[in-house]
């Protein structure tokens, strides 16, 4: 038994891309129980659309919030489903795991389109994001992903904004490992829709993933979906016309995701949270370097959310082992997801702080002595 | 603020078709952080899918549970989506909204259905589904409501699951509002699917829905889902491959249905469970018949899970004055949903006894009282 950075007992620190460790504050406000249509927690449900919508900014009204049940995943399908013209064709900006989902997504929906991929350690290029978009005439619609979770790396999204808008196509964001973290102003980067989740940077508990749409085009965007549950328009034409939810939402998840959102506020919101998880960052890399593993992206490219390191050389590094033994003692760590090598991943999101990358480092030490390292 | 059945304040008793009032017990298991993609919680959720399908008996390793994100509908869209085959035809039961919603989902999902409708306060008739089979040999498969939470009325499942078994169709079963509470025997039953959800009769908090295949029907479906989120195929092929989630799990929400599902099995599972809001639904009925309401459906026909009462006679009765009254008390319960006349209703499920029945009509009864009634 560990602690959190509040003091708060729990069984593990989560240094993963998700789901994180949260504050005793955020896991304390789900021993409530709502009724899911009472004013009450229309309430709760506006409140929380209206503070998401408002961290990115822009124009009062310009932009909505649609949260859908599930996890980020669920909103990435409902947004494509829903946003993505049925006669449009999608331009896919691959360069990790996550970007490879959403041509799934378009694969199994019925969707066009169409993928640029790049090296899982390199960021997409907007100079080939505009002659792919100046090449084929049919494309509608542009998606990235900001941070790959795959390999942490942050891709130049305003530069790909800047392309796309130049191109008078439609940009969407997968913000999920960035959204609360790394800055999008809506003022300044042009996009159709962005979706996040409950459980990242916001550390919010799981269960709620969401899309912050222009209200324009998901107004237009009736009838594209192709599922009832995963209708952002219908999802999004309730809530304007009663506050309600369509179907039965997570109760607990969202009233921890409100008081998760408290938090981010008494922290400074975006550059607040940036801070501290640049400081987790860089004081997860010099640690790791000490203890002899090497993060596996260039510096200028890896984000302050999860961190890429290489399997060390000389056989005595067994991953199954380091994470059993990490997890024996309440540090839980993510394999890799790389296709081109061995790694592993440590993330430095969540309710941690400089003393946890720290305690984690302590154990990691340990280990690796022990293993012989 | 009141006490629920076990003690705990809670700030209101939930008296509607869900969200309900849970235990302490089920929320406190919320106040851990897990690693949705660690071993413990790898467990916790193969524990989970055991019990469930453990509910409806039936032969072993016959029937595969799979839990997926999100509300009720959502498992009901992935049990259609994935188990109606592209090229079959279902025909719904409907004598409510929710055999209405079903048609709504083949609609939008672009499978073949039919509609056989009855009033909402007549149970369906297994002579006119033996008909309309024998009529349609196009038809594969059929869905029908077990309690249609929209009248509270109960339907002849058994009737209905001997006419389609002797006429070699399928049989899928929208659970929601009777799983845990009213008994369905997988040896006596044929079924294809069942689906149900974490926060009705089980008593968890809302975040997950699941369904009760046949395995083997699940593992012939492969490719008929048309959305990656909803594929209950994949994922169930995920769960039997490695245990893991393909997409992240609301792990708090699943820790409370493991927690309530504790309770369940404490409280003798499905016969105890029954006895409990049987005697709700027996003390619900009975007080409010002194105050001058009467139940809308026939006896007979009314299951102990909500019940629907006619506005009364004499213009003193306003629903909404009604409802805030209550809800200012701590009693939340929930409009009619009847096409045909105004109505509310009053569960009575969830983690509330005798004596937050009899609290609730003594609340009601002074309500009235100040209404003019």
């Amino acid at each position: 038994m560990t602690k959190s950075r509040d003091g708060e007992p729990t069984e593990a620190l989560l240094l993963t891309p998700g789901p994180l460790t949260t504050t005793r504050a955020t896991r304390h406000a789900m021993l409530r129980d709502w009724g899911s249509r009472d004013h009450d927690f229309i309430k709760l449900t506006a409140r929380i659309r209206r503070r998401l919508a408002a961290i990115v900014g822009g124009r009062a009204g310009a932009k909505t919030c649609v949260p859908i049940q599930g996890s980020g995943t669920f909103a990435v399908e409902a947004a494509l489903q829903t946003l993505i013209p049925r006669d449009g064709k999608l331009l896919i900006l691959v360069n990790g795991a996550y970007g490879r989902r959403m041509a799934e997504i378009c694969r199994v929906i019925g969707r066009a389109f169409e993928v640029l991929e790049w090296p899982d350690n390199q960021p997409v290029d907007g100079r080939r994001v505009a002659a792919a978009l100046e090449a084929d005439g049919a494309i509608t619609d542009v998606a990235v992903v900001h941070v790959e979770t795959t390999s942490g790396l942050l891709n130049p999204l305003a530069d790909v904004a800047d392309v796309v808008a130049d191109a008078g196509r439609r940009l969407h964001i997968d913000a999920m490992s960035s959204f609360g973290a790394i800055g999008i102003d809506a003022e300044t980067v042009p996009f159709t829709s962005l979706f996040a989740s409950s459980n990242k940077c916001l550390e919010g508990v799981p269960g709620i993933g969401f899309v912050i749409a222009d209200g324009t085009a998901l107004e237009r965007a009736r009838g594209n979906a192709i599922s009832l549950a995963l209708d952002l328009e219908a999802q999004g034409r309730g809530f304007e016309t009663n506050g309600q939810w369509r179907f039965t939402p997570p109760t607990h998840v969202l009233a921890a995701l409100d008081a998760a959102l408290d938090q981010f506020d008494a922290e400074g919101g975006v550059p607040g949270r940036f801070a501290r998880y640049s400081r987790n960052c860089a004081v997860l890399c010099a640690g790791m370097r000490e203890l002899g593993f090497t993060p596996w992206l260039e510096e200028g490219l890896q984000a302050p959310i999860i961190v890429t390191f290489r399997i060390p050389d000389g056989g005595w590094f067994r991953f199954g082992d380091f994470y059993d033994s990490l997890q024996r003692r309440g540090i839980v760590i993510y394999p890799g997801k790389l296709t081109v090598m061995d790694s592993f991943r440590i993330g430095c999101i969540g309710a941690v702080g400089e003393a946890e990358m720290r305690r984690a480092l302590g154990v990691i030490g340990e280990t690796v002595k022990a293993m012989g390292g």
